[in-house]
């Protein structure tokens, strides 16, 4: 601090501190900066959060100027602020910690001081001089954390919906396409991990993009609904107390303009100031598509195990040499990966399922450690999304020879011979198989119970995986 | 086993057993009981899941039947006996406990074998005559518990959701009602635990009538979708081997009748024989509304805290004696114990997550755990918002005037005056106060800040607790 | 209610209630039943819990008398009821849902009432004559729910931990006992699920001994450190008000003395009436030990996969018929089971984690939620792990040939070569053998890289599963 | 890429790839960035995981130097790199992302390759002419990822256990001196939220200091107990194939030495290669450490809640101003920021339950995950509590009057004379007192029930607080 030109003196209720003269925040930043060193991860994490910030904020001035409360000058100002954070100038000034006390005091007002300072630069002001342009009086009037905070995490969320279906889309189509690529490797079904009965390779592609294509719906459907109610202008509980009548419908109205997005008034204020139901429900939902993931991924792992003493139906890409020790081994990082991500998505919903719990009367103090899960849950199933389909799933191939060779050795061709043989006979063949090591086809042809021609028919892979009539009895 | 008229016996491909002899169920029935000895809780403890069963069992038989599959004597034994199951007469048959390894087939065969002997009874033949009536040849027929036990427990959870709704939507009334009776009950409003401005109770209650009424109106409208497809038909991996093309359409059509359900074919049935998303969805709804539930009991309990050290804005109904070394004490015991429900609902919400996670390949092994956590979670939220609603909410008294007192004597009401005597005054006479333990209004009056007059319009209920106009500057 | 002989009235502060006639509780529990139809476990589910409650009341009734405070014939007519409880005569009074509020008051005066009622019997009066012998004034004498009840918890806890310890003892030892079973039996080691370096079956077996040998290890000198202090004499916040200051020594000793337990009082009184800290530290454990089990059986299930499409290293003993539609097949329902019963244990553990952490101030009211998870995981740990042992463990054979087979196909040959052939020698054989399809035994052979001599030296079992000396260089 | 000469070119197994000139790391480290940008958040992040991977370098190379299999001038060159890296010169070479497949290869290669290009540079040579001085072949010498890895991350957690106890005894230490401090001031106990009996502020922070003070006396004693046994030596599976015999003694004295951590080899290194248990335990140390401080951090919320409303017991100093709306509120910022760390911790716990549950058969490939989210448990809970210590608990005041006005307008204060006027009189008073909403000492005074001296002897705080002997009978 020897050079007192690159520090500039703020106060607040509380008494004064020194800001750096570059800093657009605040004193009310830094000391959220000074409290809270925790997570390390800062706001500017998350552009997406910092971007509907601003945008809550130059709602708010749009509609308090149009009720004459905020001068013509003082509004301009705010609004170049804004837009201009939103074009990303700024996001670096959001330097609060993500985990913080004060249920999003910090974050409302890290904005709010941003905010201003860029306003008075473009008012000609120095930063700091705040009876031009006041944190609180300007930036924040009208409003309160409790509406602005939790306003901004549900437009964030919303923001960067679109890309997180068009990843999960992505991923959908390229299993898709494997699904038809795979669609004639003839191969065993497993159940419980013991041979059950054939299929084709396809279809369990073809499942994998169909179980991850209902979340694509859900998510797609459910969450644009679960977000849109947001509770602007209810203030500091949801009374509106302190602010215009008329406040709220004009505030929100131009939120939705601003963003582009569907938002509109929470019908009970009060009820939608402390309520985390929405984000426990689309916490809930990011756990079920990490759920999945995690399935899908335990599977290819299984499928590409091997290549000698494993399943070894698939080969997955090589993404990096497996081992130094162990020559020529190459190993399933990328589903490894995966599996860690959904199971980190699944702790953030617990994190997030204990912090909506704990709200207690009119707010939800733990909000920030929501808004944080919410976002990180969204990055990562995201980023390993596009990691699964990139570096894995489109440079999938089949071992389609050892496939069909699974399926003739397997005793559960007795199943798929059964109602042609007879269920005793089949039981029979199956037992005497596995008791001498052979296969059922070489003991049903050694037995002479079908011909060559019946048995080909049989074994066709359009009819091994479809309900098909029964034989006459013959 | 000393009376051998007691026993009967049964064999399959392990061996042979002696069953009871008034035992409706069958050896297998028999070798899963003496596996499985885990959570003492048996299939019957659920009796939608038994009542499920049997529908299916019947819808199947039903199909086999019309297809010509099923002899019509077998038939008509079956659907006797499966009404019969569904009017309650052989609940206590279903003696498998529910956490259970095989994925379900011992519940499978449970029912298989109750039908099969009652059906025998039902023709005239003794039980464990099986060539008359065979629990797999006959009442399995074209099924595989892979998807006749899926299809169950989606039926048996449809079969109670109206009555979980019931319960939910009673509470949802209650809560509104008292929203109702305290709508003139002013009082502060709390965030971060301080104190913070004014509302009334009754925007309190009504608050958490919405948030609750949020669930009802997500579970009313997402449930039936989510569980109503069913992969009855696929058999054993979804590819509906050994079954006759006709067999799935016809059978799934007779289960929505039966059932009056509106039970559909899913559309992949590979992907649906070991997809649990619609199970984990459920499951985070579920949790959803145990966090808001807990959420709200914890509000109760602290507006009821006290008598005298702590909140006491109003009265839960004594239910029990609170200490037996305390003279007085009565205790919130309903809220404490929706609480702890709460707690377990998330918990089975876990351990369902963990199941459904570990499914492999074409099954997931673990779906007995699975219905069991959604069985229980539904039956305990259900009697938990009974008790609460019965128990509590409807005997729920409001202390008003000490509500009143309370924000008469509050800091808060400074951010009420604020638009009268303006952020300077109010700030100064908000520490004040607070520095010499006066009141707000006491100071106010002292300072002839506001006349009388005044002061009794702005403490009005209706003015405090909604937006207003902020008076024209003087 | 017609027979009015059938009943008994009893009364209390909230007024008067009818008690059927041949009851031991009175009313008091009757209240609690009322009150909590949750989660349908009564008490009694739990034998050591209801005995652990007889032994704290003759323990504080012994304290009382030797002080002077409770006379000679109720003294011995409580010690008369608490033998009998201990000796399991009246468990099925213990009618208190597991799930309560009131922080374990009501199962604390359903002890005291089952007592008085016994003693009033003894005494030769009728039930209900609280006079001659009162629940809260004779039996409750000094003590408090806050006290009583907790200590009865870790008291019941200890009274079962030796056999929860002999359940896996008994585990570990079987497992042991596979270890040097298959000592011999050479398999390929598998890491990522690919193909690794050899080791033996044996070797495999002993790891899962000694992996739950660590948790036994853990157990049995942690727990009885852990659950040993107890508050009784703290009274209702740990103060020991209205008690004589020389009763907590005498009551603690003396419920050291009838339970054969280590148990001591806890040095701060006030920290360990509310604290749950030993619970949650022992429920992890349960977690730890869950996990393990769980990994355990996830291996047995991968290495019994096949028979002939997966590893089929070993065979598990047949349990029952694991399909009507597929002929032969029988699974893994043990460990399957195993693995089910693991999750639960994790949910328990994450709703007792919630139930710690929702206490507040002097009590942790959600204390029944956790004594019921502590005591529901006890169960089912044990349970599982018999289960485990009789059912699967020591039935497992390994088949040996197919195991030796898979080392000699496999590609991890090539590591153990590697300091006889070279690096380089052995990742060109590694490649080639892996493109072509061949054995990386018949490429050296071909290659005459090794004579026949030296190769069976190698190859030894003894050889392949320990560090040795590399050659000399030649 | 347009200057060459900032770039050189590295090949491994999967073909060629240009790295950063001035980068001392690698082609696998540079693979691995490209295939996980997830979380990130990378190696460096956690400096004493990166000087403990050092550590273990420097061990080996010690142990292969006094075997003859690395010569001196390697040896010498890995020592030199290794203390550089322990010194904290090289950290940001440790980019990979702390999520990544492979089960921690690409973090060992990350080593390996900084270590060989650090010597490289020692010993006069270029970045990346590993043909004198080889990731693989020197600096991994004798090692795994499989033992090297595991053996880092325990060590890394012990060089970070003292200053995570240290902050702990800190925290004790200042909850002990406010017990102290607060040991003459009388408030209200409260069980059930309900007013209770006498105790004082003092034993009520001593009792926090208790509590925790129970964790630090576990995670002192079990920890390096849990950690110290390490798996360096057992290679790739825990055989130690490919190692020399005495190797894995040399190794693991060595890193002792180096590290001046108590190391020992584990019993049995197959079963150490996977095990998982002692993160398990330890993350679950830390979970009942989370609970902990979050339920102390609830007491202190709901005791300075108010200042009007609430119970106000205590201040905690204001650290920042809580409110734009309204005027002088001050909020609990401190407690609230540790509640949703303790709440991160209990999310991270499970995510690394779920990861150590997904081990399979010799190695759990999700260690990762647990290493991530150990450090990231230890970071958050050392900052927690130092914030808490620092922030809050130092400037706690005890509004005395205000306390001692509770008591003695509590109707508990009718437990406290039970034994003096009797509990029939008790229990009419304290009827009274709440029907009248009067004092329980104003009801005994005008019923002259007691003295003035003897009621200034029984509200002495000494004799509220602590048993005494009930009166003689008058």
């Amino acid at each position: 601090m020897s050079d007192p030109a690159s520090f500039r003196s703020e106060h607040d209720l509380l008494g004064t501190l020194v800001v750096p003269a570059e800093a657009y925040y605040g004193i009310q930043t830094l000391r959220a900066r000074h409290n809270f060193r925790l997570s390390g991860v800062p706001l500017s994490h998350y552009p997406r959060l910092v971007v509907a910030l601003a945008m809550v904020k130059q709602a708010a001035a749009d509609a308090n100027h149009s009720l004459g409360l905020l001068p013509s000058a003082r509004h301009a100002s705010i609004v170049e602020a804004c837009s201009r954070i939103v074009r990303g100038e700024f996001h670096d000034q959001f330097v609060v910690d993500m985990i913080q006390g004060g249920a999003g005091t910090s974050t409302n007002m890290n904005a709010n001081e941003v905010i201003a300072n860029i306003g008075l630069e473009a008012m000609g002001h120095a930063r700091g001089e705040y009876r031009y342009l006041h944190p609180n009086n300007d930036v924040n009037m009208s409003q309160s954390t409790n509406d602005a905070y939790p306003t901004a995490i549900r437009l964030g969320l919303l923001l960067g919906h679109d890309t997180l279906l068009a990843s999960l889309d992505s991923l959908c189509q390229a299993l898709r396409h494997k699904g038809s690529e795979f669609s004639g490797v003839l191969k065993m079904g497993r159940t419980q991990l013991q041979d059950a009965v054939p299929m084709t390779l396809g279809q369990e592609f073809n499942a994998f993009a169909t179980t991850l294509g209902e979340d694509l719906h859900h998510l797609r459907r459910l969450v644009p609904e679960l977000l849109c109610e947001v509770n602007l202008g209810g203030t500091a509980i949801g009374t509106g107390i302190n602010s215009d009548p008329r406040y709220q419908g004009l505030a929100v109205q131009r939120l939705a303009e601003i963003s582009g997005q569907p938002l509109v008034s929470a019908a009970d204020l009060i009820e939608a100031t402390s309520d985390m139901g929405a984000f426990v429900m689309l916490s809930g939902m990011f756990k079920r598509l990490a759920v999945k993931l995690s399935k899908v991924c335990n599977d290819l792992r299984l499928l590409s195990s091997g290549p000698r003493t494993g399943i070894n139906e698939i080969n997955l890409p090589p993404r990096q040499p497996g081992s130094s020790i162990m020559p020529g081994k190459v190993n399933p990082v990328i589903p490894e990966a995966v599996n860690q991500v959904a199971f980190e998505v699944i702790g953030n919903d617990l994190a997030l399922t204990l912090a909506a719990e704990a709200g207690q009367l009119q707010l939800n103090v733990m909000e920030p450690l929501i808004v944080y899960k919410l976002f990180d849950s969204v990055r990562l199933l995201q980023r390993a999304m596009d990691m699964l389909r990139e570096h894995c799933i489109t440079g999938i191939t089949a071992n389609i020879e050892h496939c069909r060779a699974l399926v003739e050795n397997s005793i559960g061709l007795a199943t798929a011979l059964n109602p042609f043989i007879g269920y005793e006979n089949a039981t029979r063949i199956a037992r005497q198989a596995l008791a001498q090591g052979r296969g059922v086809l070489e003991l049903v042809r050694e037995e002479r119970l079908l011909d060559e021609h019946r048995l080909a028919e049989i074994l066709r892979p359009d009819n091994m995986i479809a309900p098909r009539l029964a034989p006459a009895p013959s």
